[in-house]
């Protein structure tokens, strides 16, 4: 790297997500300067549709940070969600319960808020670069190499580095694996997942259990939904056909009460169910936050939130240390690690709740049953359904 | 059974444990005779150890049916149960939460006041019987035959049968196979159980979470207190010397900063976990309740509770029916069974959220740790809890 072009900033990081971006933008209210580097272009990210369920505090992270109001305009605000079961549906009012609602707005769209913040405000942002490496992480000056979009050899020197990268994170290889501790669950199903031409089929999410196996109903616009149904991970989607597709729907909704609305098929899509976890997330002076260090299922909707929520406590905790706060980075780990294994369960919770499991006994089925039934007719279980969905409020 | 000599009630009842016997005195106080048999003696029952505690509805149940007094008097009022983990103590206060409260209270006290008021009352209680069968359970005037303490054939004629036989039931065998469901789950561990002369370790129940694995300080008397610890369903209690028992109860109640008083051991126990459901509970004119038609495991302390609210149900039932409503008999299954599979449920999270699992990953451990937190650290959560140990408020 002796020919690279160096730049100096006090924080070095790695993945231009929602995760890398939010922390640049939250460095620069706090009047901190950061480079953010993604081997994907801007364009690139922008046209790849992801889901999104962003909890209260989340929403109120956008808007009062700055970054954007369309998360309150164009998002759709759900006040409930509703378990269906055993042929009936049981509401859970989070605004009722708990005063809170989620947002139903495209982690896409969050990216693309952000990614204009960070314009907006001048951040240094590098798209399309290529041979990330970090470096000397365990020095008082550590940086990241890679090359730029035009093919030329740039170095970033910092005081802290972030590993923002993501779920195929490579930052989090850099960890010495003696120091390293993986804590992995692959799940025997996986969700099949549609986007479809279609009216909404229901103003509010519905997780439907069924014997059939799990089906969720969800939006995404007026004109476009998403579905999706429990199958086997190593799902074919081309031996599912339209008319397969909606067969199979049908029957699991309906076992509950409910009619899909039908529509042209544009997307079809097997997501994996796996739950990970690195600890320690940080290892000298690189820290790691949201996917790099964690993954969860997507039944409980946390996985944005718990990026957004680690970049806060990331972001106080750097100010602190470039204050000059030894202990500063010590905190981290045990703190984001606590609300990390809050959502781990919670996740596991849902799925393990609410789909049909490849291993269970007629016992098990029936306890399922039992304990939609203890949560749903009881207002404390359904209270603290909702608070876990909305986000604990002692964030 | 034709030399047999035969008494005409309204309903014969095959037990005379908790259920048998409260179902018996519920049915005198609607003015209904029964008749109650039992293939152990009464000094028998009153002389096997069997913990307790009762829910709140449960001690009322008692009290207010003019049974006892003495369950308020010689009973110990628990306001709340520690769950204990990650080194740290966090207490679930019921009485706060949910204005309830649970009774230390022995099942062996309960049958104790049990037999003493149908004494008192002239119930017709015949312990120490052989060779029960039952028979014309789907005719209009099923019966009861056995052998009386004395060796004499006898025979019972009802309008309805009831099988109270516990957990080894004999009644609930007798249902069609091609009718009865049967729902079975054994646990990979089992309780070693002990009884020691000490005073108590702790004025309440704590429910030890450790990796050695689950731990239980509970209590009996002033002078006589009770332990569990999760074991190898196939544990050798000779191969438990005092020492070693006190030695491994204290590393796992010492993790989470607990010490316990020793003294002499003067019980040892293994206690196997399984859960079972046979469905329906009712065939013919024949009704099971209590351990005939259910097991749960310990860990969420529901066996005699879910005996008790059958028999109210039941007694209900057999009121109305008896009264010439023909449809009441149709209602008992669904009724009795959703508060059993509430509590299948109930029992089987407790077991699942504090014992090590043996094949359980490190992901799990840590989702354990997760799961505790979430819930000790919410209201919500704790409320919940509450609400399920001491019994759903719908009854």
């Amino acid at each position: 790297m002796g020919s690279a072009q160096t730049t100096q900033t006090r924080v070095g990081i790695v993945g231009g997500g929602p995760a890398g971006l939010m922390l640049s933008h939250l460095l620069h209210l706090a009047g901190i300067d950061s480079v953010v580097v993604d081997n994907r272009s801007r364009e690139q990210i922008e046209e790849t549709p992801r889901a999104g369920i962003l909890e209260h505090d989340s929403v109120r992270l956008l808007v009062e940070t700055g970054v954007s109001d369309r998360v309150q305009r164009d998002g759709d605000e759900h006040e409930g969600i509703t378990l269906a079961f055993d042929g009936g549906a049981h509401r859970i009012d989070f605004k009722h319960l708990v005063d809170a609602s989620v947002q139903l707005y495209p982690q896409t769209d969050v990216f693309i808020d952000l990614a204009a913040a960070r314009e907006r405000d001048g951040g240094d942002v590098r798209y399309g670069v290529t041979d990330v490496t970090v470096f000397d992480v365990t020095s008082n000056r550590p940086g990241i190499g890679f090359r730029d979009a035009e093919g030329r050899a740039q170095e970033v020197r910092c005081d802290y580095l972030v590993g923002a990268d993501g779920a195929h994170s490579m930052t989090r290889h850099t960890f010495p694996s003696e120091l390293r501790r993986h804590y992995f669950k692959e799940y025997p199903f996986a969700w099949f997942g549609i986007l479809c031409e279609a009216p909404p089929s229901a103003p509010e999410l519905i997780y439907n259990h069924s014997e059939r196996g799990f089906a969720l109903i969800s939006q995404r616009t007026p004109t476009l939904q998403r579905m999706y149904f429990q199958c086997d991970p190593h799902e074919d989607v081309a031996a599912w056909p339209e008319d397969r597709i909606w067969t199979e729907l049908q029957a699991r909704v309906g076992a509950n009460g409910f009619t899909l609305k039908e529509g042209r098929i544009t997307d079809k899509s097997v997501l994996p169910f796996r739950s990970f976890v690195q600890e320690p997330m940080h290892y000298g002076n690189l820290l790691l936050a949201g996917d790099a260090a964690h993954t969860v299922p997507p039944t409980g909707a946390k996985g944005l939130n718990l990026a957004l929520t680690d970049v806060v406590v990331l972001a106080e905790i750097l100010e602190r240390a470039l204050a000059g706060d030894p202990t500063a980075i010590e905190e981290y780990t045990p703190r984001a690690l606590e609300r990390v294994w809050k959502a781990q369960y919670f996740s596991f919770w849902m799925t393990s709740m609410l789909h049909q499991l490849p291993n269970a006994d007629s016992f098990d089925a029936r306890r399922q049953i039992g304990e939609l039934t203890a949560v749903t007719s009881s207002v404390a279980g359904q209270t603290y359904l909702a608070e876990c969905y909305t986000g604990w409020p002692d964030r």
